[in-house]
């Protein structure tokens, strides 16, 4: 690989371009001559189906049953709860045209499945008996952006998870959006290796058409916030709006109270930009389509010991579940894989040589450090898993690290202002007021990322702001 | 359950009333205020899960990789190809807004992705060290039909696996066509218990743009045949259009050998429509959501060693890795849960009330047969285990044969158009020739439905339509 096929700039001198090689040359996504839309290509969308791998048990678990709604909504019914419709329609595509013929009613691709899927509930649902019902659809969701887009990111086709719930009291529609809130982000946590922090939005940013908005939401190494999963309670809009009731144990009909909560692949975008570095992608190994390459390191006349060698270990490791990649392709160099797998983020690196096979070890590279460490055949399988587990644990006590020492807390509007020029994010006391929000936007570049859970505000705490007593601390940030 | 709410007409009354009741009450699927366009319901999508689950593997093993391409086509690329544009287009949804303004291009909904994959191969593909190259969507496809829509069957939105290969030869591709046709067959006898015959598509009904089209056909209880999987050789047509080239071992640029090929949900609606009976869906226990069903007999003051009884059978069963209910909802009957799950297809039941349990049995109650067998708690796991691939093995000898009896082999016109009129399909000798199938539709309503592989063709064999000499046997029926 010559050396302009790697990844041309640094991390830290142009995150943008870095993160845009990484994507593509990783084999993640690439642009299409679709606009603002990507194809997730095998690597990006592998991450995905080891995501949904992992979370759709989990779901299933919970008691959520996976479906799929139309992907058309008639405009009638988009605007039929006046907040939701206030909130989607600007960013709408819209079909209009059925083969040669205009369609009666305009039809819009899914911005998210609220209104079709409560106008089914409507329909029916009749007795609590019915309560909970829990429907998760994983598909996509489009939204014609017109900020700039960004692979995984931001951008007009987005693959997530969505789930609807419907409850027969507030309580069990509440502890249901902590439910979701929580298992994201043990998830993001545990397989991809992303700290995150949970809580409440303010209202400004809430879910257009709920009452509340719970969030999870990641620092990225510029220090914008990237909200990574969110989980609405929607109460009674909703449902007054589409008519979804039951008959209760009183034997009365009413309305039932609702949830919704997603999760998309821009979580991917947020794992590729934590933990690459200046050769590109690193993956955790729970995500990691290759888990293990195999690298033969040939020499004429000794082919054919470390062919045996390397098939051998490759059959080896497979036998326990790792994906293993033996890279026995001819007509590239050794170090030229080495750089191709390193872009794609693989965790860890064999390399097996002559001398190796006469020593009875192999060369273990780590990804993320670039450690070598040699590792006697008989050891070969244990070493693996640890290593793999020692990878995991040190990017998410890396990002973890950098969450902490990213987080500033400020009780000055200055102090925040700083914090978003030091690329930071700052943790400060709020009032609650919508005004105070526009006013850190202009003065700081600073939006309300989110009001943490299990806070502890100390009486007569003033709003950075404008100096009334404060009612929260909030996150304050730039955002993705 | 009161008689309304289970299924009100007989499947040889009215089948097409009874399919709608049988998908509608066994919660696979509804209709929405979508013209067209159905909601795959838990019971629906949950078939799709178990296919997509059991052919992945098999997808993954041939060396496909899954990923995801923009749903959004735009207008240019779907005229490149001039066959296939013609093919498509008039079918096609049009996006031509985002939000208030209108797009510069319009978008179609896929129809199918060739154009937008070629495209982005085109980009890619360099050398032959690239090829082969398979990549595989599970996903959505549009199209605008103006034929009664029939869920599962034919609809507007339709869930399939596409996949699209690129390579080097003719002959390699020529192999994969025929490898994806015999993977398809192979999977809808082995899990949906589907008998299908399988061969080639006459050049009046394959795919738009390809140079021949492979397909399987499964005959329906009314005579009507259901194409349920294609394979396309699309040679250089395509490549030609998108510029899909790669450099050869000579270091020559030339264009790459394609093919795609999809299997849709149609499979489902064939599956439910075939092994179906007067009491709504029989599932094959590979694709049946719920394996085993079992219902506490509940007595009063027998209540507690019915219920100790069935929890300890539920868990043991469910330990076998099987997918086992336990119906302990209250305020139903036992009955209505009987019809409830008989409705949904549930192939084992096992009914346990007071005396079962003192005398240390279950009563097991097959779905496709009613037979009830009084099985030992210490005979249990075996018995289901093996009822359940005697239940799998019946559906599918009884649909066998049921194809063997409607097949009609005919050498004249009249014998086509009486087997049509039995609800029954026929093979019968064609010379080829495009005009003759117009003359079977006028005169016998059937078409030509494929001409099956492993024929052996009698010299001076006639076709029955002109009685010029025949070129191969086409099956030739109804078809959905």
């Amino acid at each position: 690989m010559s050396e302009d096929l790697g990844i041309t700039v640094k991390k830290d001198t142009d995150i943008s371009e870095w993160y845009q090689q990484t994507v593509i040359k990783g084999g993640f996504a690439d642009y299409t001559p679709v606009k603002g839309m990507i194809v997730y290509r095998p690597n990006g969308y592998r991450v995905w189906e080891l995501i949904m791998g992992e979370f759709d048990p989990i779901l299933k678990a919970h008691g959520v049953q996976n479906v799929l709604f139309p992907l058309l909504i008639p405009e009638n019914l988009l605007t039929r709860e006046a907040d939701h419709f206030a909130g989607f329609t600007p960013e709408v595509f819209w079909v209009t045209r059925g083969g040669d013929q205009p369609l009666e009613e305009k039809l819009a691709l899914r911005p998210t499945s609220e209104t079709i899927i409560h106008t089914m509930w409507g329909k029916w649902l009749q007795s609590h008996r019915d309560l909970p019902v829990r429907f998760n659809q994983w598909c996509t969701v489009y939204r014609h952006e017109t900020k700039m887009t960004k692979p995984f990111i931001r951008g007009r086709e987005v693959l997530w998870s969505e789930t609807h719930t419907a409850h027969a009291t507030k309580q069990e529609a509440e502890k249901e959006t902590e439910w979701a809130i929580n298992a994201y982000g043990d998830l993001v946590e545990r397989i991809l290796a992303v700290p995150v922090v949970r809580g409440r939005k303010t209202d400004s940013d809430k879910f257009a058409g709920a009452e509340y908005t719970l969030g999870i939401e990641a620092l990225m190494p510029d220090g914008r916030a990237l909200q990574s999963g969110t989980s609405h309670l929607l109460s009674h809009k909703f449902a007054e709006a589409f008519g979804v009731k039951f008959v209760n144990e009183d034997k009365k009909w009413t309305h039932a109270w609702m949830t919704s909560y997603g999760l998309s692949m821009r979580v991917i975008g947020g794992m590729l930009m934590i933990h690459g570095d200046d050769k590109g992608a690193v993956l955790p190994p729970k995500v990691a389509p290759v888990q293990v390459v195999i690298v033969p390191i040939v020499f004429k006349e000794k082919e054919k010991i470390v062919n045996d060698a390397t098939g051998k270990i490759h059959s080896e490791l497979k036998k326990t579940g790792l994906r293993v990649v033996l890279d026995d392709r001819e007509g590239y160099t050794a170090g030229w894989k080495f750089n191709d797998w390193e872009m794609q983020g693989v965790p860890l690196r064999l390399e097996v040589g002559p001398r190796d096979v006469e020593a009875k070890s192999v060369m273990l590279v780590r990804r993320d450090t670039g450690q070598k460490i040699k590792v006697p055949f008989e050891k070969l399988k244990a070493t693996v898993k640890k290593e793999l587990d020692r990878l995991h644990a040190r990017l998410f006590s890396k990002a973890r690290e950098s969450l902490v020492q990213k987080t500033v807390n400020a009780t000055r509007m200055g102090e925040v202002k700083k914090a978003v020029e030091d690329q930071k994010w700052a943790l400060a006391p709020y009032c609650g007021n919508v005004a105070c929000e526009a006013k850190m936007k202009v003065e700081t570049g600073a939006e309300p990322r989110l009001i943490p859970f299990g806070q502890k505000l100390l009486k007569d705490t003033r709003c950075v702001a404008c100096g009334e007593e404060a009612t929260d601390l909030v996150y304050w940030g730039k955002s993705y």
